[in-house]
């Protein structure tokens, strides 16, 4: 019986790259196997006390609220949209890939009006834009995709912030950072971030499942002064701010059900990633580099990447047009032969042009899995197979 | 590294007989280990797709169109307010307990005008009331609690679908049958029932994080004919109607990440539930026997059930009044030192005078771990000790 996780784990030898889902570590997997506790127990609440507290610790912030419900990354939106968004309020919305327009329309859902600045495909948003339309009318937030999955574009929202905070100061700065957050930096209080929302499976390098939201203690003042109710239930923090009061308390509380094993996976990771032997600052060093090595070593042999500049582009996932002549089904699957498993494109305009692959947590921190290399190897072999095959 | 999960798993030797999470099999333990899989995979699809299958199974439906999402069983409430009540219609909500409650809250935050029916704690509300308030009003849908986790009441509602059809057939019968799936019978389409939303983590065996929703064909038409657009996003059934279609024809199509390790665990779950040694009509006898034990055993040393009669009282849990003169704190923390964890009261008209035994799932169907033994006599000994203490 004690064998079965080391059989389940050598029958899969596949190496999953894609943006989220990431590999994770073997803590990990053994803490989501936890044997069934008590939300209600002391020993549950101290576990979702320490995962709220590392969890401020990876976005270097003092005092914001974060918030651990049982969903996906994207609740996250429903929760801003929901708690910080009056109907009839204006939404800014800072477009650089196919997930600000599913933050729109998820704002849309909740009456908000929303305005779009949208960048060509692979660039962001030039400051002095957001800066126009900030001065042409009052937004309540306005929200930038901290890294695109479906571009791999990385946004200046430290960038973005600075100008908010010096054109209108009231508009709270709503970063959508699930595909970010431990693989990029990002210090909330220092930048004036008010929300980072994000999700378990990616940087955070645990399975999915769980919706992260952090909010500055500015946010929650706004969300505390709204004059109407809040337009979701589930994703109410007027339900769930009591809630994780009482656990980072160390004790229980009850609206929902937490998603309990998850939870423990999350503090495993979170204690890897916070007190583990690589440093914070060493991780998001160990990202960049694992991601030049990649994105050099992928427009060497004729892949280029859909970011337009070195400064946009993620350190923690790459987006590579396929070389001309070559499509999807002449690299995925010969990836996938390889037991290499990237992703396919996402945003509309350029879906059958490109692929995406993940480097995040576990695959770049620990250099003795040899994940990179792995990816690497396997993309220069593949490429030279389709050509063999076209020769 | 392969023996870790047994060390964890002999460091907690305490029975968890809360109603909810419940104990689960090594099995759906090791399945949620499993290790990070592609959402977007075959592999994945193929079992996201047995999953709703095997939902549909378990509630013997021909044709209900489930929807497995992240989320707590609470998530369920905002689907049915959200998709099926447009705002400005009426909801009738019968209310044996706590749950009614915030089923209510959640309905009025997507809009809807909402009356209530109420029991006396530990009743239920008449089939001739229901009937009457049918008929003074047009009502979207009726909701019943199948078991209310607070009262440990179980509801008739074959009985209140059959009123419900004779009276009123165009009003959507809803079941939160969060705490009933799999440890009561429910004939979805026999008896009539449009909405069995349930989660993961009692019946069914699973660790928590998975919303369960159940929609009959009637209601999905009731959906798609709504003339104002859908009042949440992360619960849009619009957004996960395509989504489940694709996973059930073993494609992946995407809008939110599933929470790929749960599945795999609620796989292996509902796997050993519709396809294991003990048939599904014999696990519900079961779950009626083990039922009978404890509440009997219980009433003879003392205590009393909260439920007013035995034909409203639930099979897969137990309320218990404490025997007078006695507390949450004679009883409870004793039977924590003999490693066997329940629940406090919930309910807030008897919140300190009850407490809450769950008897579901492997508890109750697997005779050699000897749960419901266990049970019995921690409660008789805590009970002499309580006794002796006072004396």
């Amino acid at each position: 019986m004690d064998d079965r996780l080391t059989i389940a784990r050598s029958a899969t030898s596949r190496l999953l790259v894609i943006p989220g889902p990431i590999e994770v570590t073997d803590e990990v997997l053994y803490a989501n196997a936890h044997p069934s506790m008590s939300h209600m127990s002391l020993d549950f609440a101290s576990v979702f006390g320490d995962c709220i507290r590392m969890t401020r610790n990876i976005l270097y912030s003092k005092d914001a609220q974060p918030f651990l419900i049982a969903g996906s990354g994207t609740l996250g939106w429903d929760q801003v949209s929901s708690n910080l968004v009056e109907p009839g309020e204006n939404a800014l919305v800072v477009h650089t890939g196919y997930f600000a327009d599913s933050f729109a329309d998820c704002l849309q859902t909740y009456g908000a009006k929303v305005d779009q600045l949208k960048a060509d495909v692979g660039g962001v948003v030039k400051e002095s834009d957001i800066e126009a339309a900030l001065k042409s009318k009052k937004y309540k937030v306005v929200t930038v995709t901290h890294v695109d999955t479906s571009t791999a574009v990385l946004s200046n929202i430290k960038g973005v912030a600075e100008v908010v905070q010096r054109v209108s100061p009231d508009t709270l700065v709503i970063a959508d950072a699930v595909c970010s957050v431990a693989s990029e930096e990002i210090h909330m209080d220092a930048w004036g971030i008010d929300v980072v929302m994000t999700a378990s499976q990616k940087g955070l390098g645990t399975p999915p499942g769980l919706s992260i939201v952090v909010a500055s203690q500015k946010a929650i003042k706004v969300f505390e002064n709204r004059s109407t109710p809040v337009t979701s239930y589930y994703g109410s923090w007027k339900k769930w701010l009591p809630i994780m009061k009482a656990y980072e308390s160390n004790a229980a509380a009850y609206f929902a059900t937490p998603p309990v094993n998850l939870i423990y996976a999350y503090h495993a990771s979170l204690s890897q990633i916070t007190q583990g032997a690589v440093s914070l600052e060493d991780r998001f060093k160990a990202h960049k580099e694992a991601s030049r090595q990649i994105k050099k070593a992928a427009e060497e042999i004729g892949f280029r990447g859909v970011p337009l500049s070195e400064d946009v582009a993620a350190n923690g996932m790459t987006a590579l047009y396929f070389p001309d002549g070559f499509g999807a089904s002449d690299i995925v699957p010969r990836l996938l032969k390889k037991d290499v498993v990237v992703a396919g494109g996402l945003h509309a305009d350029i879906k059958a042009k490109y692929f995406r692959i993940g480097h995040m947590g576990v695959s770049v921190v620990d250099p003795k899995r040899g994940d990179i290399n792995k990816v690497i190897s396997a993309l220069k072999e593949v490429l030279a197979e389709a050509k063999a095959a076209k020769a």
